[in-house]
C-alpha cells in the first residue's frame, strides 16, 4: 500500500514510497544522521540536495541522548530539525561492529557500550519500542548481523534466530497500530539457499518492505551484487527494496539494476570529512596538490551551493589546514551528488533508458557488469 | 573622508566608514575569519547575521596559502566567498603570540613559521604588499607588540618602532594609490604618556583611521579602559578608531562608551566551539546537565536561524556526543548576538539614550563603570 512500482526497465524500478513525513521517489539515496545530525551539516543543507529521508542509528540514539529524551522533544523530526522521511535502524548491525562485548541469546542481545562500557539490552520487541519512541516513519526488525566469512552453521543460525526476530518485531509494530511501517531484514551470508529461506520467511510474515543485510562489510562487490541476484526472486515486486549500508556510486548504480530501490551509507559524509569529493568526472582527493592552483567550481554540474560557489583551490586550502569548513562543504557537495546520480537513474527508468544511463554512469564509477 | 560621524551621545559615537567593498555602520564587530574562514562557518550565514566587515590574519594567510596564491584567486574576498568589507592585521600580532622565534631589528621582523618551521621575514613595507594582495579594504601598518606587563624601556621601544614602521608603512601604502584605507596602531602597553605620543606620532603621519593595539593580552578590564581614557584624546574625532582583539560583550559596552568605533575578537566563534553562547541573558555553558532536558530555543530574542530552530536540549546533545554541528551552530549563535549588541548601541546612541542601553546591557553583562 505504502510502496507503489511507477516503471519498470530492465531489472531497475522506478517507484514511490509514501510515509506519514512524505513522499519518497525512489531509486532513493539516504544520508546518515547518525547522532542526529548528518555529521558537520545543517539539515536544511540537506534537504536542498533534494535528500527525502535520512537514517538515524536506534544504537547511537539509545545510548545518547536516549529514546525516551528524544521522545520528550517530539521524536526525532522535531529534534534534530528534519521534516520529511526518517527511517531507523534497529541497533543490530552496530551492536556487532562497534560494542566490544555482545552475547546473544533466543530472546535478544545484551551489549557494552562504547561510550561508557555501561551494559544495555535489546529485544525485537524493544527495539521495536525504541524506534516507536523515535518516531521513525520506517522502522527495522531485530536481527543479527554475522560477520563475513562466516561458517554455514552461524550463518543458518543468523538466518534462524532474524526469522523468529522478524515475526515478534512484527507482532509488536502491528500491535501499536500506528499507520508507520516496517521493514524486515534478509539475512544468509553470501549462500544462496540461507538467503531464500530467509527472504521467503519474512514475505510469509509480511512486511512493508524488506531489506538486504548483511552485506557493505568488506566483501567484493561481485558477492554484493550477487547476492542481490539471489535474494531478489524472493522478494515481491510491489514491496520496497532496500540495500543496507551500501555504498559507492558503481555499488548503486549496480544494485539499482538489480532491483532495489532504497540504499543508506556513511560514504558521502565520512569521505566528505577526509578531503575526498565524488564529483561527475569522478572520485577525486582535494588534498592533492594539483589542485592548489584550480581556480574551477568543486562541479559546476550539480545544482548545489557547495558544489558551484567555492574553487577547489579554496577548499584544496580548507583541507590542508584543517578548517571545519572543508568537511561541511565536499560532504553537502558529495549527498548532492549522490542525490543527483539517484534522479537520473530515476529519470532513466522512467524514460525506458536505463541501459544508456547505466552505461554512462558505469564508465566513470563501474557497476555496470552483469554477473 | 572615509568615515562619517553621525552622531555623538556622551563619549559614544555613531558612525559610518565606507570601503571599496560596501558600508560599514559603527560601532561594528567584525568576526575572525583566521585562515580565510569564520571557523566552522559558512560566509552566507555569517551576512545573515548582519555582519558588514570580517577580518584576515596576515601571518596565517602569507604562511598558507600564501599572498601571491589569494591574489592568483582574485584576492581574499572571491576566495572565501565574502563580497564586503575585510580588513586585515599586518601579522606583528601573530608574530609575537605563535612564532616560536621572532628577532626585531630596526628594519622588520624575521620569524619562523609555526607550522613548519621555515623562516620568514616581515618588513613595514612587505606588510602593506602582502595586504594588498590579498586585497583588504583595511589594512593595519606593522607594528612591534610587547607583551604585557613589559618595562618602560621596552614599551617606549616599541612605540618608537611602531611610529617609523607607521611612517614607511604610509608612504608604501600611499604610493600604491588603491583607494583603500590603512589604520595606524597606537601603541604604548598602559604608560599614558607613551600612549599619547604614539597616538600623536601617527595623527602626524595621518592615517585612514587608528587603532588601539597592545590590549586583549590578559590585562584587567579597568587597565583596557584606562587605556582607552588616555588614548582617545589625542585621536581625531573625524577618524573611526579600532580596539583590537577586543572582547567580551562587557568590554565592549564599555569601550563604546569610550568612543571605541571598530572590534574584533575570536571570542564568540572560539566560545562557540566549545559549548559556550553569548545570550540576551547571559552567558550558558550547553554542555551543563540542566540543558539536556530543555525544549526552548538557544535565544529567540535574536532573529537568527541557529538562535531560533534549535532547542537547548538538541544542542547540549551534539556538544556531549561531539557533533561539528554544534560549534556551527553556537558561533553562528554567538555572531549573530554580537551583532545584535552592536545594533542596539548603535540604534541608542542615534536615539540619544545611549546611557540607559549601556546600563540595560551592563547589568548582563559589565562595563558600565567609569574609571
Amino acid at each position: 500500500m505504502s510502496f507503489q512500482l511507477l516503471h519498470v526497465d530492465g531489472g531497475a524500478r522506478r517507484g514511490r514510497l509514501v510515509t506519514p513525513h512524505g513522499t519518497v521517489e525512489t531509486p532513493t539515496f539516504m544520508p546518515v544522521g547518525t547522532q542526529a545530525t548528518v555529521k558537520t551539516m545543517l539539515m536544511r543543507d540537506v534537504e536542498s540536495t533534494g535528500a527525502q529521508v535520512v537514517l538515524g542509528n536506534t544504537y547511537h540514539l539509545m545510548l545518547r541522548p536516549g529514546a525516551d529524551r528524544v521522545a520528550a522533544f517530539g521524536g526525532l523530526h522535531r529534534f534534530m530539525n528534519w521534516p520529511h522521511t526518517i527511517l531507523t535502524d534497529s541497533g543490530g548491525f552496530q551492536v556487532m561492529s562497534l560494542s566490544a562485548l555482545r552475547k546473544i541469546d533466543a530472546d535478544g542481545v545484551t551489549f557494552k557500550s562504547h561510550v561508557d562500557g555501561s551494559m544495555h539490552r535489546l529485544t525485537p520487541e524493544s527495539a521495536v519500542d525504541i524506534q516507536l519512541k523515535l518516531g521513525a516513519d520506517i522502522q527495522m526488525q531485530l536481527d543479527e548481523c554475522v560477520r563475513l566469512p562466516a561458517d554455514a552453521e552461524a550463518i543458518a543460525r543468523s538466518v534462524t534466530i532474524s526469522l523468529d526476530w522478524g515475526a515478534r518485531a512484527r507482532r509488536t509494530f502491528l500491535e501499536a497500530g500506528t499507520g508507520r511501517l516496517q521493514f524486515g531484514i534478509v539475512q544468509g551470508g553470501t549462500d544462496p539457499s540461507e538467503r531464500a529461506r530467509s527472504a521467503e520467511g519474512l514475505v510469509a510474515i509480511g512486511f512493508d518492505g524488506y531489506a538486504i543485510g548483511g552485506l557493505a562489510v568488506g566483501e567484493p562487490q561481485a558477492d554484493m551484487f550477487a547476492t542481490i541476484d539471489v535474494t531478489e526472486p524472493s522478494l515481491p515486486a510491489t514491496s520496497a527494496r532496500y540495500l543496507m549500508g551500501v555504498g559507492t556510486p558503481g555499488d548503486l548504480i549496480g544494485a539499482v539494476a538489480r532491483g532495489i530501490d532504497m540504499f543508506d551509507c556513511v560514504m558521502p559524509t565520512r569521505e566528505g570529512r577526509h578531503g575526498m569529493a565524488y564529483t561527475s568526472e569522478g572520485k577525486i582527493n582535494l588534498k592533492n596538490a594539483r589542485f592548489a592552483t584550480d581556480d574551477t567550481p568543486l562541479d559546476p554540474a550539480i545544482d548545489c551551493h557547495a558544489s558551484r560557489e567555492y574553487s577547489r583551490g579554496y577548499l584544496h586550502h580548507l583541507v590542508k589546514v584543517g578548517e571545519p569548513l572543508a568537511a561541511t562543504l565536499i560532504s553537502w557537495h558529495n549527498i548532492a551528488y549522490y542525490q543527483r546520480l539517484m534522479a537520473d537513474l530515476r529519470d532513466a527508468i522512467a524514460a525506458g533508458r536505463f541501459a544508456e544511463e547505466r552505461a554512462r554512469l558505469a564508465a566513470i564509477w563501474g557497476g555496470g557488469e552483469d554477473t
